[in-house]
Protein backbone atom coordinates (compact mmCIF):
# COMPACT_ATOMS: atom_id res chain seq x y z
CA UNK A 1 0.00 0.00 0.00
CA UNK A 2 2.06 2.85 -1.80
CA UNK A 3 -0.11 5.06 -3.79
CA UNK A 4 -3.10 6.79 -2.44
CA UNK A 5 -5.83 8.77 -4.03
CA UNK A 6 -7.60 10.46 -1.88
CA UNK A 7 -11.10 12.65 -2.56
CA UNK A 8 -12.64 15.22 -0.60
CA UNK A 9 -10.60 17.95 0.91
CA UNK A 10 -12.83 19.79 3.41
CA UNK A 11 -11.93 20.47 7.58
CA UNK A 12 -11.13 17.00 8.05
CA UNK A 13 -10.21 15.65 4.62
CA UNK A 14 -7.54 18.31 4.06
CA UNK A 15 -5.57 18.03 7.00
CA UNK A 16 -5.73 13.65 6.50
CA UNK A 17 -4.25 13.79 3.35
CA UNK A 18 -1.18 16.18 4.72
CA UNK A 19 -0.92 12.90 7.43
CA UNK A 20 -0.57 10.64 4.27
CA UNK A 21 2.07 12.73 2.63
CA UNK A 22 3.59 12.71 5.85
CA UNK A 23 3.64 9.55 6.36
CA UNK A 24 5.58 8.75 2.81
CA UNK A 25 2.25 7.49 0.87
CA UNK A 26 1.93 8.93 -2.96
CA UNK A 27 -0.93 10.85 -2.67
CA UNK A 28 -3.22 11.81 -5.44
CA UNK A 29 -5.98 14.32 -4.55
CA UNK A 30 -9.42 15.79 -5.83
CA UNK A 31 -11.89 17.96 -4.60
CA UNK A 32 -14.71 19.89 -6.14
CA UNK A 33 -12.99 23.17 -5.13
CA UNK A 34 -9.79 23.26 -6.65
CA UNK A 35 -8.66 26.10 -4.43
CA UNK A 36 -9.00 23.63 -1.53
CA UNK A 37 -5.73 21.45 -3.21
CA UNK A 38 -3.28 24.07 -3.14
CA UNK A 39 -1.49 23.77 0.18
CA UNK A 40 -1.75 20.15 -0.52
CA UNK A 41 0.02 20.35 -3.78
CA UNK A 42 2.71 22.36 -2.65
CA UNK A 43 3.14 19.70 0.49
CA UNK A 44 3.85 17.33 -2.50
CA UNK A 45 0.30 15.49 -3.76
CA UNK A 46 -0.49 15.70 -7.34
CA UNK A 47 -4.00 16.93 -8.20
CA UNK A 48 -6.58 15.51 -10.42
CA UNK A 49 -9.25 17.21 -12.31
CA UNK A 50 -11.71 14.65 -12.20
CA UNK A 51 -12.06 11.98 -9.40
CA UNK A 52 -11.71 9.17 -12.34
CA UNK A 53 -8.53 10.37 -12.85
CA UNK A 54 -7.70 9.53 -9.20
CA UNK A 55 -8.01 5.52 -8.97
CA UNK A 56 -5.53 4.71 -12.24
CA UNK A 57 -2.34 3.59 -10.04
CA UNK A 58 -4.14 3.49 -6.63
CA UNK A 59 -3.91 0.54 -4.31
CA UNK A 60 -6.67 3.07 -2.65
CA UNK A 61 -8.72 5.53 -2.84
CA UNK A 62 -10.33 7.27 0.36
CA UNK A 63 -13.16 9.31 0.35
CA UNK A 64 -13.86 12.04 2.93
CA UNK A 65 -17.52 13.27 1.93
CA UNK A 66 -20.11 15.48 3.42
CA UNK A 67 -22.97 12.77 2.86
CA UNK A 68 -24.70 10.44 1.10
CA UNK A 69 -25.19 11.77 -1.99
CA UNK A 70 -21.83 13.10 -2.60
CA UNK A 71 -20.41 9.94 -1.93
CA UNK A 72 -22.73 8.33 -4.68
CA UNK A 73 -22.04 10.81 -7.54
CA UNK A 74 -18.16 10.75 -6.55
CA UNK A 75 -18.50 6.81 -7.01
CA UNK A 76 -21.18 6.19 -9.80
CA UNK A 77 -21.41 9.41 -11.90
CA UNK A 78 -21.58 8.60 -15.12
CA UNK A 79 -18.59 10.28 -17.21
CA UNK A 80 -16.73 11.55 -13.72
CA UNK A 81 -17.35 8.89 -11.27
CA UNK A 82 -14.25 6.73 -10.27
CA UNK A 83 -16.32 3.74 -11.10
CA UNK A 84 -15.93 4.69 -14.52
CA UNK A 85 -11.68 3.58 -13.65
CA UNK A 86 -11.25 1.55 -10.50
CA UNK A 87 -10.01 -1.64 -11.70
CA UNK A 88 -10.37 -5.25 -9.53
CA UNK A 89 -8.32 -5.77 -6.30
CA UNK A 90 -8.28 -1.87 -6.26
CA UNK A 91 -10.03 -0.94 -2.71
CA UNK A 92 -12.34 2.02 -1.83
CA UNK A 93 -12.00 3.46 1.69
CA UNK A 94 -15.10 5.66 2.36
CA UNK A 95 -14.32 8.09 5.50
CA UNK A 96 -17.41 9.64 5.28
CA UNK A 97 -20.54 9.49 7.95
CA UNK A 98 -23.18 8.64 5.36
CA UNK A 99 -26.19 6.12 5.13
CA UNK A 100 -25.62 2.61 6.39
CA UNK A 101 -27.79 0.64 3.96
CA UNK A 102 -26.25 2.83 1.06
CA UNK A 103 -22.93 2.08 2.31
CA UNK A 104 -23.39 -1.29 2.07
CA UNK A 105 -25.38 -1.01 -1.57
CA UNK A 106 -22.13 0.76 -3.08
CA UNK A 107 -20.14 -1.69 -1.45
CA UNK A 108 -22.58 -4.52 -3.27
CA UNK A 109 -21.95 -3.06 -6.72
CA UNK A 110 -17.90 -2.40 -6.72
CA UNK A 111 -17.76 -6.55 -5.35
CA UNK A 112 -19.49 -7.66 -8.25
CA UNK A 113 -16.37 -5.83 -10.01
CA UNK A 114 -14.02 -7.02 -7.50
CA UNK A 115 -13.13 -3.51 -6.49
CA UNK A 116 -13.50 -3.94 -2.25
CA UNK A 117 -15.23 -1.65 0.08
CA UNK A 118 -14.52 -0.51 3.85
CA UNK A 119 -16.91 1.13 5.67
CA UNK A 120 -14.36 3.91 8.13
CA UNK A 121 -16.09 6.43 9.19
CA UNK A 122 -14.08 8.64 12.00
CA UNK A 123 -14.45 10.42 15.54
CA UNK A 124 -12.34 12.91 17.25
CA UNK A 125 -12.89 15.52 15.01
CA UNK A 126 -10.59 18.60 13.33
CA UNK A 127 -7.88 18.05 16.07
CA UNK A 128 -8.17 14.31 15.48
CA UNK A 129 -7.61 14.61 11.85
CA UNK A 130 -4.84 17.58 12.63
CA UNK A 131 -2.97 15.41 14.92
CA UNK A 132 -3.68 12.00 13.53
CA UNK A 133 -5.35 10.43 16.52
CA UNK A 134 -8.54 9.68 14.92
CA UNK A 135 -10.63 7.00 15.99
CA UNK A 136 -11.71 4.77 12.77
CA UNK A 137 -14.56 2.06 13.22
CA UNK A 138 -14.45 0.09 9.92
CA UNK A 139 -16.87 -2.14 7.95
CA UNK A 140 -16.02 -4.85 5.71
CA UNK A 141 -14.04 -7.33 4.95
CA UNK A 142 -11.18 -8.59 7.85
CA UNK A 143 -8.65 -8.66 4.59
CA UNK A 144 -9.30 -5.55 3.10
CA UNK A 145 -8.95 -4.12 6.31
CA UNK A 146 -5.73 -5.95 6.90
CA UNK A 147 -4.27 -4.34 3.78
CA UNK A 148 -5.24 -0.99 4.77
CA UNK A 149 -3.16 -1.21 7.77
CA UNK A 150 -0.66 1.33 7.14
CA UNK A 151 -3.35 3.89 5.93
CA UNK A 152 -4.98 3.60 9.38
CA UNK A 153 -1.83 4.07 11.42
CA UNK A 154 -0.78 7.46 9.69
CA UNK A 155 -4.41 8.85 10.29
CA UNK A 156 -5.94 7.42 13.57
CA UNK A 157 -5.04 5.87 16.56
CA UNK A 158 -8.43 3.85 18.14
CA UNK A 159 -8.59 1.50 15.22
CA UNK A 160 -11.13 -1.20 15.27
CA UNK A 161 -12.29 -3.61 12.70
CA UNK A 162 -16.34 -3.57 13.84
CA UNK A 163 -17.85 -6.22 12.13
CA UNK A 164 -18.89 -6.61 7.92
CA UNK A 165 -20.16 -3.50 5.15
CA UNK A 166 -21.95 -1.20 7.17
CA UNK A 167 -20.89 -1.61 10.90
CA UNK A 168 -18.71 0.75 10.78
CA UNK A 169 -21.25 3.66 9.94
CA UNK A 170 -23.90 2.12 12.08
CA UNK A 171 -21.62 1.89 14.85
CA UNK A 172 -20.56 5.84 14.24
CA UNK A 173 -23.83 7.13 14.38
CA UNK A 174 -24.67 4.77 17.82
CA UNK A 175 -21.91 6.77 19.10
CA UNK A 176 -23.63 10.78 17.83
CA UNK A 177 -26.68 9.28 19.78
CA UNK A 178 -25.47 9.04 22.53
CA UNK A 179 -23.15 11.96 22.40
CA UNK A 180 -26.17 13.58 21.65
CA UNK A 181 -28.53 12.67 24.50
CA UNK A 182 -25.85 12.82 26.81
CA UNK A 183 -24.98 16.70 25.60
CA UNK A 184 -28.63 17.44 26.49
CA UNK A 185 -28.35 15.94 30.26
CA UNK A 186 -25.19 18.03 30.24
CA UNK A 187 -27.22 21.41 28.92
CA UNK A 188 -30.81 20.67 31.31
CA UNK A 189 -28.05 20.76 33.82
CA UNK A 190 -26.07 23.65 33.29
CA UNK A 191 -29.35 25.42 32.50
CA UNK A 192 -30.79 24.54 36.26
CA UNK A 193 -28.02 25.35 37.63
CA UNK A 194 -27.46 29.09 35.99
CA UNK A 195 -31.40 29.87 37.01
CA UNK A 196 -31.05 28.04 40.67
CA UNK A 197 -28.33 30.35 42.12
CA UNK A 198 -26.16 27.31 42.41
CA UNK A 199 -22.54 28.05 42.57
CA UNK A 200 -21.86 26.71 39.68
CA UNK A 201 -18.10 24.93 40.32
CA UNK A 202 -19.13 23.41 43.14
CA UNK A 203 -22.16 22.14 41.90
CA UNK A 204 -20.30 21.04 38.77
CA UNK A 205 -17.37 18.55 41.05
CA UNK A 206 -20.64 17.49 42.51
CA UNK A 207 -22.22 16.03 39.60
CA UNK A 208 -18.86 14.68 38.19
CA UNK A 209 -18.11 13.13 41.06
CA UNK A 210 -20.93 10.87 40.76
CA UNK A 211 -22.72 8.29 38.67
CA UNK A 212 -23.90 11.68 36.79
CA UNK A 213 -20.53 12.16 34.98
CA UNK A 214 -19.71 11.67 31.23
CA UNK A 215 -18.03 12.97 28.58
CA UNK A 216 -19.77 16.17 27.37
CA UNK A 217 -20.24 17.13 31.02
CA UNK A 218 -16.36 17.07 31.28
CA UNK A 219 -16.30 18.77 27.90
CA UNK A 220 -19.12 21.33 28.11
CA UNK A 221 -20.68 23.53 31.25
CA UNK A 222 -18.25 26.02 31.34
CA UNK A 223 -18.10 26.35 28.01
CA UNK A 224 -21.96 26.95 28.00
CA UNK A 225 -21.95 29.01 31.14
CA UNK A 226 -19.16 31.18 30.39
CA UNK A 227 -20.96 31.63 26.49
CA UNK A 228 -17.70 30.11 24.64
CA UNK A 229 -19.59 28.83 21.38
CA UNK A 230 -16.87 28.09 19.15
CA UNK A 231 -16.80 24.74 17.30
CA UNK A 232 -15.42 21.93 18.05
CA UNK A 233 -17.99 19.92 16.31
CA UNK A 234 -20.67 21.81 14.72
CA UNK A 235 -24.51 21.62 15.22
CA UNK A 236 -25.00 21.77 11.78
CA UNK A 237 -22.98 18.49 11.15
CA UNK A 238 -24.75 16.95 14.02
CA UNK A 239 -27.88 17.44 13.00
CA UNK A 240 -26.46 15.86 9.90
CA UNK A 241 -25.90 12.38 11.72
CA UNK A 242 -29.06 12.59 13.45
CA UNK A 243 -31.08 12.59 10.56
CA UNK A 244 -28.71 9.36 9.31
CA UNK A 245 -29.22 7.58 12.69
CA UNK A 246 -33.17 8.65 12.71
CA UNK A 247 -33.14 7.17 9.48
CA UNK A 248 -31.66 4.04 10.69
CA UNK A 249 -33.39 3.65 13.83
CA UNK A 250 -36.17 3.36 11.15
CA UNK A 251 -34.53 1.14 9.31
CA UNK A 252 -34.02 -1.24 12.16
CA UNK A 253 -37.81 -0.52 13.25
CA UNK A 254 -36.72 1.05 16.75
CA UNK A 255 -39.06 3.97 18.37
CA UNK A 256 -36.34 6.15 20.08
CA UNK A 257 -38.23 9.58 21.35
CA UNK A 258 -34.78 10.63 22.83
CA UNK A 259 -33.39 10.47 19.59
CA UNK A 260 -36.34 11.54 18.18
CA UNK A 261 -36.06 15.01 20.45
CA UNK A 262 -32.40 15.44 20.08
CA UNK A 263 -33.14 15.25 15.85
CA UNK A 264 -35.77 17.96 16.75
CA UNK A 265 -33.49 20.54 18.94
CA UNK A 266 -30.76 20.70 16.08
CA UNK A 267 -33.17 21.15 13.66
CA UNK A 268 -34.53 23.66 15.47
CA UNK A 269 -31.12 25.03 16.32
CA UNK A 270 -29.97 25.43 12.62
CA UNK A 271 -32.85 26.54 11.68
CA UNK A 272 -32.98 29.55 13.67
CA UNK A 273 -29.38 30.31 12.82
CA UNK A 274 -26.35 28.61 15.25
CA UNK A 275 -25.95 26.15 12.91
CA UNK A 276 -22.20 26.90 12.92
CA UNK A 277 -21.96 26.98 16.55
CA UNK A 278 -19.84 23.59 18.80
CA UNK A 279 -22.72 21.41 19.84
CA UNK A 280 -22.34 23.21 22.71
CA UNK A 281 -24.41 25.59 21.39
CA UNK A 282 -27.28 23.98 22.09
CA UNK A 283 -27.46 25.91 25.55
CA UNK A 284 -27.99 29.29 24.03
CA UNK A 285 -29.96 27.94 21.37
CA UNK A 286 -32.23 26.40 24.68
CA UNK A 287 -32.09 29.29 26.72
CA UNK A 288 -33.39 31.38 23.85
CA UNK A 289 -36.09 29.08 22.19
CA UNK A 290 -37.34 26.85 25.06
CA UNK A 291 -37.28 30.01 28.24
CA UNK B 1 -23.73 16.38 68.69
CA UNK B 2 -24.26 12.62 70.97
CA UNK B 3 -27.58 11.75 71.10
CA UNK B 4 -29.77 11.33 67.73
CA UNK B 5 -32.98 11.48 66.58
CA UNK B 6 -33.78 9.10 63.58
CA UNK B 7 -37.09 9.15 61.62
CA UNK B 8 -38.04 7.02 58.49
CA UNK B 9 -36.41 3.38 58.56
CA UNK B 10 -36.62 2.49 55.28
CA UNK B 11 -34.27 0.76 52.59
CA UNK B 12 -32.19 3.79 53.07
CA UNK B 13 -32.85 5.13 56.83
CA UNK B 14 -32.57 1.64 58.74
CA UNK B 15 -28.75 1.22 57.67
CA UNK B 16 -28.11 4.85 57.92
CA UNK B 17 -29.05 4.87 61.90
CA UNK B 18 -27.25 1.33 62.27
CA UNK B 19 -23.95 3.34 61.54
CA UNK B 20 -25.00 6.14 63.59
CA UNK B 21 -25.49 3.58 66.63
CA UNK B 22 -22.15 1.97 65.68
CA UNK B 23 -20.55 5.17 65.13
CA UNK B 24 -21.26 5.39 68.95
CA UNK B 25 -24.18 7.83 69.23
CA UNK B 26 -27.14 7.13 71.31
CA UNK B 27 -30.39 6.81 68.84
CA UNK B 28 -33.60 6.98 69.52
CA UNK B 29 -35.80 5.58 66.38
CA UNK B 30 -39.64 5.86 65.19
CA UNK B 31 -40.76 4.74 61.95
CA UNK B 32 -44.75 4.10 61.25
CA UNK B 33 -44.61 1.07 60.50
CA UNK B 34 -42.81 -0.01 63.69
CA UNK B 35 -41.99 -3.74 62.96
CA UNK B 36 -38.71 -2.24 60.93
CA UNK B 37 -38.08 -0.91 64.70
CA UNK B 38 -36.72 -3.81 65.60
CA UNK B 39 -32.94 -4.83 64.55
CA UNK B 40 -32.54 -1.75 65.29
CA UNK B 41 -33.47 -2.12 68.48
CA UNK B 42 -31.72 -5.35 68.99
CA UNK B 43 -28.12 -2.94 68.09
CA UNK B 44 -28.99 -0.58 70.97
CA UNK B 45 -31.52 2.38 69.63
CA UNK B 46 -34.11 3.54 71.90
CA UNK B 47 -37.72 3.17 70.10
CA UNK B 48 -40.50 5.99 70.63
CA UNK B 49 -43.96 5.85 69.01
CA UNK B 50 -44.85 8.73 67.80
CA UNK B 51 -42.37 11.58 66.25
CA UNK B 52 -43.01 13.90 69.30
CA UNK B 53 -41.21 11.45 71.49
CA UNK B 54 -38.00 11.60 69.52
CA UNK B 55 -36.95 15.36 70.01
CA UNK B 56 -36.06 15.71 73.72
CA UNK B 57 -32.96 15.67 74.71
CA UNK B 58 -31.83 14.69 71.12
CA UNK B 59 -28.84 17.04 69.63
CA UNK B 60 -30.13 16.59 66.28
CA UNK B 61 -32.92 15.04 64.61
CA UNK B 62 -32.90 13.44 61.39
CA UNK B 63 -35.59 12.47 58.76
CA UNK B 64 -35.21 9.85 56.24
CA UNK B 65 -39.10 10.03 54.59
CA UNK B 66 -40.38 9.04 50.80
CA UNK B 67 -41.91 12.31 50.12
CA UNK B 68 -42.61 15.92 50.70
CA UNK B 69 -46.17 15.70 52.69
CA UNK B 70 -44.72 12.67 54.74
CA UNK B 71 -41.75 15.55 55.98
CA UNK B 72 -44.89 17.85 56.63
CA UNK B 73 -46.40 15.31 58.69
CA UNK B 74 -43.67 14.39 60.92
CA UNK B 75 -42.83 18.12 61.55
CA UNK B 76 -45.81 19.87 62.32
CA UNK B 77 -48.83 16.86 62.69
CA UNK B 78 -50.86 18.95 65.68
CA UNK B 79 -50.74 15.74 67.91
CA UNK B 80 -48.04 13.90 66.97
CA UNK B 81 -45.29 16.17 64.79
CA UNK B 82 -42.26 16.73 66.23
CA UNK B 83 -42.73 20.66 66.70
CA UNK B 84 -44.47 20.33 69.28
CA UNK B 85 -41.48 19.48 71.62
CA UNK B 86 -38.79 21.22 69.37
CA UNK B 87 -37.23 23.26 71.61
CA UNK B 88 -34.39 26.80 70.39
CA UNK B 89 -30.66 25.15 69.66
CA UNK B 90 -31.91 21.97 68.25
CA UNK B 91 -31.11 21.12 64.22
CA UNK B 92 -33.73 18.98 62.07
CA UNK B 93 -31.72 17.55 59.65
CA UNK B 94 -33.95 16.30 56.28
CA UNK B 95 -31.85 13.77 54.27
CA UNK B 96 -35.32 12.76 52.58
CA UNK B 97 -35.15 14.14 48.34
CA UNK B 98 -38.71 16.50 48.72
CA UNK B 99 -39.62 19.61 47.29
CA UNK B 100 -36.76 22.45 47.10
CA UNK B 101 -39.31 24.88 48.10
CA UNK B 102 -41.41 23.28 50.40
CA UNK B 103 -38.10 22.28 52.44
CA UNK B 104 -37.20 25.97 52.35
CA UNK B 105 -40.60 26.70 53.81
CA UNK B 106 -40.40 24.31 56.70
CA UNK B 107 -36.82 25.92 57.63
CA UNK B 108 -38.25 29.39 57.81
CA UNK B 109 -41.21 28.08 59.79
CA UNK B 110 -38.99 26.90 62.42
CA UNK B 111 -36.26 29.07 62.52
CA UNK B 112 -38.95 31.03 64.05
CA UNK B 113 -38.56 29.04 66.78
CA UNK B 114 -34.80 29.11 66.76
CA UNK B 115 -34.47 25.67 65.96
CA UNK B 116 -32.12 24.95 62.99
CA UNK B 117 -32.68 23.19 59.60
CA UNK B 118 -30.59 21.67 57.31
CA UNK B 119 -31.94 19.55 53.83
CA UNK B 120 -29.29 16.85 53.11
CA UNK B 121 -30.32 14.58 50.78
CA UNK B 122 -28.07 11.66 49.48
CA UNK B 123 -26.54 9.74 46.57
CA UNK B 124 -24.78 6.52 46.34
CA UNK B 125 -28.14 4.23 46.67
CA UNK B 126 -28.86 1.59 49.14
CA UNK B 127 -25.14 0.26 48.77
CA UNK B 128 -23.90 3.75 49.72
CA UNK B 129 -25.91 3.85 53.14
CA UNK B 130 -24.92 0.43 54.31
CA UNK B 131 -21.36 0.91 53.97
CA UNK B 132 -21.58 4.69 55.27
CA UNK B 133 -20.26 5.65 51.72
CA UNK B 134 -23.01 8.44 50.74
CA UNK B 135 -22.46 11.48 48.79
CA UNK B 136 -24.35 14.03 50.89
CA UNK B 137 -25.22 17.70 49.16
CA UNK B 138 -26.26 19.97 52.43
CA UNK B 139 -28.27 22.96 52.51
CA UNK B 140 -28.61 25.55 55.01
CA UNK B 141 -26.43 27.92 57.58
CA UNK B 142 -22.60 26.77 57.82
CA UNK B 143 -22.55 27.19 61.64
CA UNK B 144 -25.68 24.18 62.04
CA UNK B 145 -23.30 22.26 59.15
CA UNK B 146 -20.14 22.32 61.29
CA UNK B 147 -22.29 21.16 64.10
CA UNK B 148 -23.89 18.16 62.62
CA UNK B 149 -20.03 16.98 60.99
CA UNK B 150 -19.59 14.05 63.32
CA UNK B 151 -23.06 12.93 61.74
CA UNK B 152 -21.89 13.23 58.55
CA UNK B 153 -18.52 11.55 59.50
CA UNK B 154 -20.72 8.49 60.43
CA UNK B 155 -22.94 8.35 57.35
CA UNK B 156 -21.13 9.04 54.07
CA UNK B 157 -17.92 10.15 52.34
CA UNK B 158 -17.90 13.36 50.27
CA UNK B 159 -19.87 15.86 51.88
CA UNK B 160 -20.79 18.96 50.34
CA UNK B 161 -22.05 22.22 51.76
CA UNK B 162 -23.37 23.63 48.97
CA UNK B 163 -25.33 26.89 49.81
CA UNK B 164 -28.12 28.19 51.55
CA UNK B 165 -31.94 26.69 52.68
CA UNK B 166 -32.77 24.30 49.88
CA UNK B 167 -29.54 23.83 47.87
CA UNK B 168 -28.86 20.72 48.70
CA UNK B 169 -32.26 19.34 47.70
CA UNK B 170 -31.65 21.76 44.07
CA UNK B 171 -28.62 19.65 43.68
CA UNK B 172 -29.89 16.58 43.87
CA UNK B 173 -32.73 17.00 41.57
CA UNK B 174 -30.27 18.37 39.53
CA UNK B 175 -27.78 15.53 39.36
CA UNK B 176 -31.44 13.03 39.19
CA UNK B 177 -31.88 15.06 35.50
CA UNK B 178 -28.71 14.63 34.69
CA UNK B 179 -28.59 11.02 35.19
CA UNK B 180 -31.99 10.06 34.10
CA UNK B 181 -30.66 11.73 30.69
CA UNK B 182 -27.55 10.07 30.54
CA UNK B 183 -29.42 7.00 31.22
CA UNK B 184 -32.13 7.19 27.83
CA UNK B 185 -28.75 7.91 26.33
CA UNK B 186 -27.20 4.60 27.65
CA UNK B 187 -30.54 2.72 27.05
CA UNK B 188 -31.32 4.24 23.15
CA UNK B 189 -27.77 3.52 22.56
CA UNK B 190 -28.09 -0.70 23.73
CA UNK B 191 -31.53 -0.83 21.91
CA UNK B 192 -29.65 0.08 18.44
CA UNK B 193 -26.46 -2.12 19.46
CA UNK B 194 -29.43 -4.86 19.87
CA UNK B 195 -31.12 -4.25 16.92
CA UNK B 196 -27.90 -3.62 14.42
CA UNK B 197 -27.09 -7.10 14.75
CA UNK B 198 -23.13 -5.13 16.23
CA UNK B 199 -20.86 -7.29 18.63
CA UNK B 200 -22.04 -5.89 21.45
CA UNK B 201 -19.00 -5.88 23.61
CA UNK B 202 -16.51 -4.24 20.63
CA UNK B 203 -19.38 -1.80 20.21
CA UNK B 204 -19.53 -0.92 24.27
CA UNK B 205 -15.56 -1.22 24.16
CA UNK B 206 -15.51 2.07 20.94
CA UNK B 207 -18.49 3.98 22.81
CA UNK B 208 -16.68 3.89 26.41
CA UNK B 209 -13.42 5.24 24.73
CA UNK B 210 -14.93 8.32 23.51
CA UNK B 211 -16.87 11.22 24.26
CA UNK B 212 -20.19 8.97 24.26
CA UNK B 213 -18.59 7.67 27.85
CA UNK B 214 -20.51 8.08 30.95
CA UNK B 215 -21.25 6.69 34.05
CA UNK B 216 -24.77 5.29 33.21
CA UNK B 217 -22.75 3.72 30.09
CA UNK B 218 -20.13 2.20 32.26
CA UNK B 219 -23.33 0.40 34.53
CA UNK B 220 -25.92 -0.80 32.79
CA UNK B 221 -25.83 -1.47 28.72
CA UNK B 222 -24.40 -5.28 30.18
CA UNK B 223 -27.29 -5.88 32.86
CA UNK B 224 -29.78 -4.06 29.87
CA UNK B 225 -28.79 -6.60 27.13
CA UNK B 226 -28.64 -9.76 29.57
CA UNK B 227 -32.06 -8.83 31.29
CA UNK B 228 -30.63 -8.06 34.89
CA UNK B 229 -33.36 -5.75 35.58
CA UNK B 230 -32.94 -5.78 40.19
CA UNK B 231 -32.68 -2.77 41.67
CA UNK B 232 -30.23 -0.92 42.63
CA UNK B 233 -32.39 2.22 42.72
CA UNK B 234 -36.00 1.76 41.80
CA UNK B 235 -37.96 3.05 38.45
CA UNK B 236 -40.50 4.62 40.78
CA UNK B 237 -37.91 6.70 43.13
CA UNK B 238 -36.60 8.13 39.81
CA UNK B 239 -40.36 8.83 38.80
CA UNK B 240 -40.62 10.59 42.43
CA UNK B 241 -37.44 12.50 41.99
CA UNK B 242 -38.47 13.45 38.51
CA UNK B 243 -41.55 14.88 39.59
CA UNK B 244 -39.77 17.23 41.47
CA UNK B 245 -37.34 18.39 39.29
CA UNK B 246 -40.47 18.88 36.89
CA UNK B 247 -41.82 21.46 39.50
CA UNK B 248 -38.36 22.96 40.30
CA UNK B 249 -37.62 24.03 36.54
CA UNK B 250 -41.73 25.45 36.41
CA UNK B 251 -40.89 27.08 39.35
CA UNK B 252 -37.70 28.44 37.81
CA UNK B 253 -39.44 29.45 34.82
CA UNK B 254 -37.68 26.89 32.51
CA UNK B 255 -38.75 24.67 29.73
CA UNK B 256 -36.69 21.26 29.93
CA UNK B 257 -37.85 19.23 26.99
CA UNK B 258 -35.15 16.31 28.35
CA UNK B 259 -36.43 16.04 31.70
CA UNK B 260 -39.79 16.56 30.57
CA UNK B 261 -39.35 13.30 28.44
CA UNK B 262 -37.41 11.50 30.78
CA UNK B 263 -40.77 12.04 33.55
CA UNK B 264 -43.31 10.43 30.52
CA UNK B 265 -41.09 7.75 30.25
CA UNK B 266 -40.75 6.80 34.02
CA UNK B 267 -44.47 7.47 34.43
CA UNK B 268 -45.43 5.34 31.92
CA UNK B 269 -42.83 2.82 32.59
CA UNK B 270 -44.41 2.49 36.25
CA UNK B 271 -47.81 2.94 35.30
CA UNK B 272 -47.26 -0.32 32.84
CA UNK B 273 -45.62 -2.01 36.05
CA UNK B 274 -42.11 -1.65 35.63
CA UNK B 275 -41.53 0.60 38.91
CA UNK B 276 -39.90 -2.10 41.02
CA UNK B 277 -37.22 -2.55 38.56
CA UNK B 278 -33.79 -1.45 38.65
CA UNK B 279 -33.79 2.42 36.75
CA UNK B 280 -32.15 0.25 33.87
CA UNK B 281 -35.10 -1.61 33.30
CA UNK B 282 -35.92 1.37 31.33
CA UNK B 283 -34.53 -1.01 28.78
CA UNK B 284 -37.27 -3.64 28.66
CA UNK B 285 -40.20 -1.11 29.16
CA UNK B 286 -38.87 0.90 26.02
CA UNK B 287 -38.55 -2.51 23.81
CA UNK B 288 -41.96 -3.33 24.71
CA UNK B 289 -44.04 -0.33 24.46
CA UNK B 290 -41.37 2.02 22.25
CA UNK B 291 -41.07 -0.98 19.97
Amino acid sequence: MKRIGFIGLGVMGAPMAANLLKAGFKVTVHNRTRGKCAPLENAGARVADSPRDVAPGADAVVLMLPDTEDVNTVLFDQDHGIATTLEAGQVVVDMSTIDPASSVEFGRTLSAREVHWLDAPVSGGQKGAVDGTLSIMVGGSPDAFDRCRPLWEALGKNILHVGPSGHGLMLKLINQVAVAESLLATTEAARLIAHSGLQADKALAALRAGTARSGMLDLYPEKMLQGDFAPGFRIRLMHKDLRLAVNMARTLGLSLPGLQLLYTCFQEAEAAGFGEDGTQGLYRFMEKHYA
